[in-house]
């Protein structure tokens, strides 16, 4: 196949013929299919439920310490869930308070109490501030840029490279700017990337030094074991000690959850830090709740046990979703190989592949699957204000929906691409 | 038996001589009881366990609508989750979003949007004004006041009545002074008083015409069917309805939970408010959250079905505490009644018997206590900053103990009034 760009106008006006001849017939299918969000299958959810046959009338709800898990109290988790987030963060049970079902929400209720509070006591309330402002590593999460968004934050674009975020960019900014509080980080199978920190970036991230004393780094251990390829996982380094190594034990809050481990929305959601962050988090916490569900708490830890029951379910996972990944992966590689429209890489974890469209595409591809029943993630959702500002990266989310439908969605994707581009380069001509 | 003030400075000195001999004897049996509390018993948790039999992986997660509630999204809530928080509320479904496992947390949640961002749109944000000022009904219950205290506001006490707090009071405070937006309230069975609010003090509570138009009522509907008489239960207006009515429809904001029906820490928790307040509720919740426990939510109304079964299961935990709030009473009654030394109402549901007594008396009665093994909550706990300014006020929780240490306890604790009361006395002698 030769590459577009190569192609004559009256080669690109005759391919446009066959593809929009091809297009309409793909619309004559009346697809409804979802490729939108990160959400596990209906497979993935079954294969845990054995988790719901460990706690009945006649269990004993103690944990490990003696203390009713069914009462109030242990408003920052009971220990053995702390040693098991722990584990799965890659840090120390000290350092760990577990919370209810949403790691979203611990980094939403973490940004208001700074917002209303400060970081630490004495720390003046970003509130009062007249500026604030945050970097965001792009393409990134929706949902993250949605937060900083909602507090009125001024959101920096810092571009994603092959071993993370552009770590010079992050060291200048944040060493001249004390209104920059903040970053979003996903350091592992990064949201939508796929991309994981090499270790020099996490050292780097863990000895910036930040003009802003009150500065953190909002470290989303999201798929922390969400291997696609568990015999080959990627390991990064713990972000906690190796900020106390560089001198800078407060610089990292730390986030995780269980919810694409266990269940979406009934997991058990967990925060890592120091122990001077920890203690304005317990401050927080001891007014705004008497305890998290300790039940759901424990049923995780009798169920899992340790890592190993937790890597030993995502197996179960990465045997579902795998072939999707690589399904999709196929027909872009066998679509797209060649023709110069469009780039991706192969992700070795987490929930996403990151398409990168020919620039002022993206917009018009979505829009085209839409049309023929193949919901997106919307372009631009992947920039803060979704905006992405040269109109290229398409999240494809392939875990939900079943291989053959992955399948069919895949196909009409590379068709849009095709004829979104050809379209563009008509244009160009 | 005589009352204390009519005994002549040679009576006490005799009497309270006695007394000390008798608290030496206590102090001897090394008592250790917590009557500090609002904690459900073993017992009453035990009688909720079938709850745990309901959902295994056998069964089917989809909720009435067809949705699974394994996975994420119903963000607000399932619908049949609102239907059953509604009925305890005395409300209907469409008013109702149901969060996570605490009342307290959509509180604290609640006020803090209201501080970053501001009641309804185009209001302005609480942390941008000068003063916030929020009207605390007295005795009340000390986790409100913390919520309160910690964003700066400013406390005003409230009186409470026979029938609810001091609502000329109110009405008069809210119409002249726009920096107060808002009020606490415990409309049934009040903590720690046990008052249910007549009806009239509803309607003019619904009919309040507050200066500030971002004044909320904070409704905590935590005693809702939480009755120690099932058979003459207390019941009150729908605040809800009662606000429409008068034309306020925005005016408050209800809570309540299953803490103390189900599982106190794995319960399901609920706010009702009115179409427009529920937006902009939403409008934050689309954001911090992409979902609360939805299995848990389901397991409650897979095991209540309805209101009817929620009043069976506190049926239940009436015959389990009654005899114990009984037992206090009656110790009560037997040792102080002709004293004239302290005061007490007979609660008819919520979870605490309220102690009045002398002045300048309450925290050396419950240091007392403590000195000899048994804690109370702490003497001031029951107003904000924990400043009772007479020193009256005294919390009894009487749910958690067993009856038998309930009875050890409530005998310490009149000895010890008896004793600081005479002391008193014969210091104004």
């Amino acid at each position: 196949m030769k590459a577009y760009r190569d192609m004559t106008r009256g080669e690109l006006v005759e391919l446009k013929e066959v593809l929009e001849q091809q297009y309409k017939e793909k619309m004559a299918l009346g697809l409804k299919l979802d490729m939108s969000r990160g959400k596990p299958s209906v497979a993935q959810l079954d294969s845990i439920m054995g988790m719901m046959d460990l706690l009945d009338s006649r269990s004993d709800y103690r944990t490990e310490e003696g203390f009713d898990s069914r009462n109030y109290g242990a408003m920052d988790g009971i220990f053995e869930a702390k040693k098991l987030m722990a584990e799965i963060m890659g840090t120390t049970p000290e350092h760990v308070v577990v919370y209810g079902n949403s790691s979203l929400s611990i980094m939403y209720d973490s940004i208001s109490r700074c917002y209303t509070h400060g970081v630490m006591e004495g720390d003046i309330p970003w509130c009062k501030l007249e500026r604030v402002k945050w970097l965001c590593p792009v393409p990134g999460y929706d949902r993250h840029f949605a937060i900083t968004e909602r507090f009125g934050m001024e959101m920096i674009l810092v571009p994603m490279k092959e071993d993370g975020p552009d770590m010079d960019l992050i060291e200048r900014l944040v060493a001249e700017d004390d209104s920059i509080k903040g970053i979003w980080c996903v350091p592992k199978y990064s949201n939508p990337q796929g991309i994981s920190y090499s270790d020099q970036t996490v050292k780097r991230m863990a000895a910036l030094k930040p003009k802003a004393k009150d500065f953190r780094i909002y470290w989303d251990n999201a798929y922390a074991v969400h291997h696609l390829y568990p015999d080959a996982p990627v390991e990064i380094l713990d972000i906690l000690s190796e900020c106390e190594k560089a001198g800078n034990p407060d610089l990292v809050y730390e986030f995780a959850s269980t919810s694409k481990i266990s269940f979406s929305g009934a997991g058990i959601a967990a925060m890592a830090a120091s122990p001077a962050n920890l203690k304005e988090i317990r401050d927080q916490l001891r007014i705004m709740t008497i305890g998290y569900d300790k039940i759901n708490q424990l049923r995780h830890v009798r169920y899992f046990k340790d890592l190993k029951g937790v890597q030993e379910q995502m197996e179960r996972h990465a045997e579902l979703i795998r072939p999707k990944f690589e399904a999709v992966l196929e027909i872009l590689e066998r679509e797209l190989g060649e023709l110069g429209i469009g780039f991706w890489k192969k992700p070795f974890g987490g929930y996403f592949i990151s398409f990168e469209a020919m620039e002022g595409c993206a917009k018009a591809i979505v829009k085209r699957c839409k049309d023929a029943g193949v919901i997106m993630t919307d372009a631009g959702a992947t920039y803060p204000y979704g905006k992405d500002p040269k109109d290229t990266n398409i999240r494809i989310a392939p875990t939900f929906p079943t291989l053959e439908e992955i399948q069919k969605a895949a196909e009409l994707f590379v068709l849009c691409v095709k004829l979104v581009s050809v379209e563009k380069l008509l244009e160009q001509k």
